[in-house]
């Protein structure tokens, strides 16, 4: 990998952000049909098109530098999907489970999060205040979709869980830490 | 991967956090040899040391449940550690690789940001006061190494290599938005 300079840097942050995103418009239909509760089933559809739309903002992107979105694979991405895959997969208590496919979509939100908020700096730092706005505007999509999930665990899913397994500590060792 | 109680739920999390952390403990001692700055190699020190406190931190929260933290892979860390790697090995400008160096370090601080918030509301839920504090305290450093980051960043880092290269815009096609 070449990075000569800040322009390197920024678009090697595009692609990872855009292979990133590609990959989430696979993965969240499954998130969406292996969610019991309809509030998370519609959230994880909600993001749906707004990853849409941020693939075609980062499309944009790289046209106006004359350059392509390929080429690069994200593998933190790829790492965090994967996670939310053995989740999708497990078996148990529907309030349990969606409480841990939104663990797992939390912590993809909070990867994108730190994607968007490094390239925003990059973006800056070179000037281009058109760029900075665009990507403003799906950091912030980001930090939304990140509390809408904080708002379903806090309202439903954990509260439903805990409250039907709320003695789960009481039967293992306690011990004073 | 069975899911029958909020414990399951929260004890699967702590695996996932142990072998995270313990991951970066291999990771951090590369990235601060691959860092220029000074004040980069410093932080990276630094928060190796405070890696092997959280680690710390977790295995009094399996020993006060009477669980064994082993057993599980973070594939999202392992993603997230493959992208420094790949910085690591990245040639060019020393400021740029440490800029990309600084964004991959703050991916791996939001993952465990978005972990130790969603332990925590666990832990919260079934009621165990004691391990929300030693979690929050993980979370509070996690917060904080991000911070540091995003200062030597905007200080240093990014200031560096955009003044060298910043007229680099200017050379790529402009088009409108």
């Amino acid at each position: 990998m070449k990075m000569e300079s800040l322009k390197d840097l920024y678009l090697e942050q595009l692609r990872d952000l855009f292979d990133a995103e590609t990959q989430l418009i696979d993965a969240l239909p499954k998130m969406a049909e292996a969610a019991h509760h309809s509030d998370l089933k519609n959230a994880f559809d909600q993001h749906l098109r707004q990853t849409r739309e941020h693939v075609t903002r980062l499309q944009r992107l790289f046209s106006a530098l004359g350059e392509r979105p390929e080429g690069q694979t994200c593998h933190g991405m790829k790492g965090l999907i994967k996670e939310g895959q053995e989740m999708i997969k497990a078996k148990g208590d529907p309030d349990v489970i969606d409480a841990g496919l939104i663990a797992a979509a939390q912590r993809v939100e909070h990867y994108e999060i730190a994607a968007y908020g490094t390239a925003m700096a990059h973006a800056k730092l070179l000037g281009r205040d058109e760029i900075v706005r665009l990507l403003d505007q799906t950091l912030q999509e980001e930090k939304a979709a990140d509390q809408i999930l904080t708002d379903i665990a806090e309202r439903i899913v954990n509260v439903n869980a805990a409250v039907r397994r709320g003695k789960d500590f009481d039967t293992g060792t306690r011990t004073t830490m």
